[in-house]
């Protein structure tokens, strides 16, 4: 694809093309985060404060601007890609406030105290009062299929936040395992926003098929890249601490691949490390040399690539056109990416 | 309303209300139990565990009764039914699931370690995917109507679970804001199961409207029950321990209209015990005694009543039958309700 992006300019080729499609879309956009705006509101104040919180910072939007690039390339000229991308937005950031919940565990019931109760509850309902806006505004689309799509996908994404939970911890979990959670976790909902795009405007069931797997492989790719950048990426791109899946002892591919290569001393590090919680400050610089070792953060990379290639092929067949190359440009420079 | 059901046999008139609806429909409540089976199923293990562990546990399925007889009183002849009770116990089951999360705040992140990862997360990950299940059952009825009813609860429900933290610990909650609280987190859900029912049977607003009533004004009627029983259950038959609201500081309507009639040194007790959380083991008698010399308890059941009546009344627009009589004594009987 001849596009206008060019590495010199100083931003990687991954933002660029994310720039490129909140161009291409800026008046879509423009509604949609006016509707997100909007369908915060409720009476109870600290909904509409705690979820902006987060929805407006700053994250890039990626589902939404693949919705909405996905309908455009199907040629939709309707209003309803508008609330199909706020609703992919409001159950992404519902999935994230869920996943910022902290176990009970480790409290004990009868200590809690006034100050204390508010953090994870308060994320919970508000997740849930998302989740429950995201269902009205597919609803007004009118489209049986679109809530069969995304309500399908919202069940799979809880299933795969569980197997999560399962393989955290756990060294047995192999690539099989691990790619059956980001499957489910985050390609499951990139699958459903892009396929929406051809649902809503009507399109074939082989253009609906390769959106679809569009999504899906991209949604691979994406994930693939986060688990490489949370051992490798600089807090200040971004945006968020390395070391988190590292700290909470998440199987990711990158751990997998140098776990299947590790000599013995080097199976013990990751033992104590990923399953017994046992952690010293010197621990994460030792993982990243571990992972460079023996090629896993680079070879994970080259699987991103693969899924990316994948999902630019998919989109082949449809017509040339500046949506075919954004979101083709999304696909293939994902495994760019440096936050 | 002339019905079999006897003080005398030892068991509760309200209790023998239920088990009315529940041998009324017997054979629909077969199938809702099946299908709840089946839509638990995943292939994530811990999912189906998890849930049915609750959905097991025996409780009543009033919101699936009322759905049913709702679609039977209005000469339903359908199979939709049986989902949207399952919907609807799914949709409570989640909230109850959601409920029981503790707050991260006397958590440090670092002090994780992998036993104590599990809880508070994958009780909020199978309600997230029970609300799924929920929409997806929805889905399948064909009616847009039926999702934008049970979409917009879902999203009161967050809402006064939201205003119920907010009205914690607070001395200051009026029964204004109490009776806002239980109208979102408890009547929005029962009004939503009981106007399906009408829906799905294609009946006239009038009806649609009436059942909406009776179950928004049940809910009421229930909720206050449960506040009062709170402080005057017993543990064998309750199936949960009582003094929960007063340990949690929740200010319920008998704590409203006791702190309203307290004197100065009863204000303290309030304040210290329910706001400031310093709470010493005879302090949920002496909250007892408190609520029984300003007839608290009585009073609440009283207000119960009022709406258990309105209830009643909404159905006087249908036929006499064994519907109308059966849902007519589960409101009538709400307030004399042990467990």
């Amino acid at each position: 694809m001849a596009l206008a992006i060019s590495a010199a300019s100083g931003v990687s080729r991954d933002a660029a093309a994310v720039e490129r499609l909140q161009q291409l879309l800026a008046g879509e956009m423009a509604q949609v985060n006016a509707l997100i705006l909007e369908r915060l509101q409720s009476p109870v104040q600290l909904i509409p404060e705690l979820a902006s919180h987060l929805i407006a910072s700053g994250g890039k939007r990626l589902r939404p601007l693949v919705t909405l690039a996905a309908a455009k390339l199907c040629g939709y000229q309707g209003p309803h890609h508008i609330r199909l991308a706020a609703a992919g937005e409001f159950i992404h950031t519902a999935t994230l406030l869920h996943d910022d919940v902290i176990d009970e565990s480790a409290l004990r019931r009868g200590q809690a105290t006034a100050n204390i109760v508010w953090g994870n509850q308060a994320s919970v309902l508000v997740g849930d009062f998302l989740f429950s806006r995201a269902f009205q505004l597919m609803v007004e689309t009118g489209s049986q299929e679109v809530l069969r799509i995304l309500s399908t996908a919202s069940a799979i994404i809880a299933e795969g936040e569980v197997l999560q939970l399962q393989t955290a911890h756990n060294l047995t979990t192999d690539e099989t395992a691990y790619m059956s959670v980001i499957a489910s976790k985050t390609a499951a909902l990139f699958a459903a926003a892009a396929e929406v795009g051809a649902v809503i405007a009507n399109r074939p069931a082989a253009e609906r098929d390769a959106l679809r797997s569009y999504g899906a492989d991209l949604g691979i790719a994406y994930q693939l890249v986060d688990d490489v950048l949370d051992y490798t990426g600089r807090r200040s791109t971004l945006g968020k601490n390395t070391g988190d899946d590292f700290r909470e002892g998440k199987i990711t591919l990158p751990i997998v691949l140098a776990h299947r290569k590790a000599d013995e001393e080097e199976r013990s590090f990751w033992q104590r490390a990923l399953c017994d919680g046992d952690q010293s400050d010197s621990d994460f610089k030792r993982a990243r040399r571990l992972l460079e070792r023996h090629s896993a953060l680079t070879d994970t990379i080259a699987e991103a690539r693969r899924f990316a290639v994948s999902a630019e092929a998919a989109l082949q067949i449809f017509p040339g056109n500046e949506y075919h190359e954004a979101l083709s440009d999304l696909a293939g420079f994902a495994p760019d990416r440096l936050y």
